[in-house]
């Protein structure tokens, strides 16, 4: 299998001002066509650390990705590096140069082309791929048969260049390992006692498969990994694996294919015909972006209410004044009082309801921070819960919170 | 200034899995004390490449941190690594052992106490700093005057450990430097010709200044660094500077103290008394998601609807049907009556709203993916605009549109 290496080059980064995601994007990428990403190298852009990490991650690996420090200003080393460490010279590259003329004539920018113009110059002996959505070109070098690719830093723009150009000519060139992945998610078992539990399928598995546990809030996804030469035998031996796993965990696996729960919950929701909406108060409308982020959930999701004042739950959700007087606003009364009027207003066969203290202000009840009941309504049936996670932040405890409700949802119709 | 390199261990990150947030966290937690991260070192749990990674960042900084890899399952090697690289051995210790013990009698898991028993079997040489959240120990090893930290990988237990244990501890052992940052927000002029604007300004900047450039979506946040050791004299040098920066960007900046766009919003907000509320459709919750995500937001933001389904849009948002029927769903016309539809529904002083086709499927109506229109409704006024961004997927673009139409909003606020 071919082994990539990834260096993040620059200030952002390592400052804390911005999380890496290009790397979780690339590699996911590569790892669809075999390839996998073995180390990942996040630095500062000097020239002289780019050199040394150039040469460590050309020794770890048959391909280096950089991404960042390509950009019009003067904090952007990147290619100086790249034509010091190959022995080659930066030179104004004229296919380059009218694709960025032309870039910016469409935006209407051509007055600011000499200032870009630096851009257009590349080291003499790279292959360019031309960036259509910013300035800044991808450049590919090789040695030794191995290839580098540098990529400017803006997710905007890797997202294409890798998706678009550089992952169908890897797949070209290279007679590539396939790897196949499924996701198995458990819920209701500690990891370490599911540990224990399929110890003996796990020392048994097979050497080209590999196990991984990552745990998502509550749950668990186990993940396995088969490589080979044959993807569908691949697929064949996952299957069958899995199928041994099954009985070992059984009445906890709520998923065995799709990873994300908003997906997982989008396959039952399709299938099963059932339209779903929401009504939020201190998830802060994360539950309704967790499920419109799948694509295609217009067809289950018809909609939601994020009702932040107290005043609006009892307007537009029919939440009883006396309710919220006797229990206060963040209690099961209010949480299921909020579902059934959501259910009612957007005339869905589910819904969903949070109320809570997000944080870190007390609520205007003085109830904890971290206290959140939230209310899973199906049809005529509702199931409220309570949480208590005093110990997340502001933006932790949004997602955690929707989280578990879409997983208490999945598991609710599974086993109805 | 301390320099510090963090190592993060495993293979969620570098299967593509898992975003790394941890390195986030930890590096801006540093920067507050002072401790610069010089390197990120992203690896596979291997005891020879863990301990070749420790060796290469104990050569490169004065402090190191380790996430993950000290889970209980069979994957994790972290802390067998630790022990060979500071020849030490491990052993069970007592205080920790007890310290789990006391955790799990908590949540009622006496039972699988014996799993997770190895969790309390530490290198003697390690000074531990118990997890309140988790069942893995921090343990500290010190060498030649460097320490090195090993932490759990799960987020909700990172940050509690950095934050309550491990920060207040660097603070007290080292006499640190101090580092302050200030952000200023620059909008309507592209990346390059503020390059060129600023260029003089930048070169004339002291020696210990430093600027970076952060663009995000259609904004550029110019960073100044200031590192010294006189707290008050850095943020009067930063004051000074910045001062000197913006009759050169006049018209442009929107804020020059926060960071995030719905901080700078929050302030605005409160400092006119005005409230706000949010009618949604393609960006599905993001918007109010962004805006509820600043603490203390319960004070402006009274709430807000997505309305997915069309139906939705006429029956709770007032959108006349001939209308939609007119210009389609996706038009200036739908947006400009939803944000009137909300902000009466919600009786705020501002709404928002958007329409579009986040993708990648197309529209019911046949409109292009990544067209979106918003409306910016301030008391009697209102602002619609258009998007078109076909180069961004689903989440990106419902992450780009909540960003520009909060900072479209500032723009016409600190204009008014």
């Amino acid at each position: 299998m071919e082994k990539a290496v990834l260096i993040t080059i620059g200030d952002e980064i390592l400052s804390g001002n911005t999380v890496d995601t290009n790397s979780n994007f690339i590699a996911t990428e590569l790892k669809n066509i075999g390839i996998q990403v073995i180390q990942i190298f996040t630095i500062s852009d000097e020239i002289d650390t780019i050199k040394t990490t150039l040469k460590t991650a050309f020794e770890l690996g048959d391909l280096v990705i950089t991404t960042g420090g390509l950009g019009p200003t003067r904090d952007d080393k990147t290619k100086k590096a790249l034509a010091e460490f190959f022995n080659d010279e930066i030179a104004l590259d004229e296919v380059t140069f009218n694709h960025l003329r032309n870039y910016m004539e469409k935006r209407g920018r051509i007055d600011i082309l000499e200032r870009n113009k630096e851009q257009a110059f590349v080291p003499t002996k790279s292959v360019v791929f031309q960036n259509h959505f910013g300035t800044a070109p991808c450049m590919m070098m090789e040695q030794d048969g191995k290839l580098s690719f540098s990529l400017p830093g803006v997710p905007y723009e890797v997202k294409p260049l890798i998706r678009d150009q550089i992952v169908p000519y890897l797949k070209e060139k290279f007679n590539l390992y396939y790897i196949h992945t499924r996701i198995v998610s458990v819920v209701g078992i500690p990891e370490s006692i599911l540990a224990d539990t399929i110890e003996d399928w796990e020392l048994a598995l097979p050497g080209n498969m590999a196990l991984s546990y990552l745990p998502v809030g509550t749950r668990v996804k186990l993940r396995i990994t088969a490589s080979g030469e044959n993807e569908e035998a691949l697929k064949q031996q996952a299957e069958h694996e899995i199928q041994k796993l099954l009985p070992l965990v059984e009445g906890h696996v709520i998923a065995v294919t799709e990873d994300k729960i908003e997906k997982i919950l989008a396959e039952l929701l399709a299938e099963r015909k059932l339209t779903i909406s929401t009504a939020e108060s201190c998830t802060g409308g994360e539950l309704a972006k967790m499920i419109t982020s799948n694509s295609g959930s217009s067809k289950y999701f018809l909609g939601g209410i994020v009702a932040y004042a107290t005043e609006k739950k009892v307007q537009i959700l029919n939440v009883s004044q006396d309710t919220v007087d006797q229990f206060t606003v963040v209690s099961e009364q209010v949480a299921a009082e909020m579902a059934l009027g959501c259910q009612k207003l957007f005339d869905t066969d589910i819904s969903l309801s949070t109320t809570g203290v997000a944080g870190p202000g007390k609520g205007e009840d003085g109830k904890e921070v971290g206290t959140v009941f939230y209310t899973i309504r199906i049809k005529d049936k509702e199931v409220t819960s309570k949480l208590y996670l005093p110990h997340l932040d502001r933006i932790d405890f949004m997602n955690f919170v929707s989280q578990k409700i879409i997983q208490d949802l999945v598991g609710l119709l599974i086993s109805e």
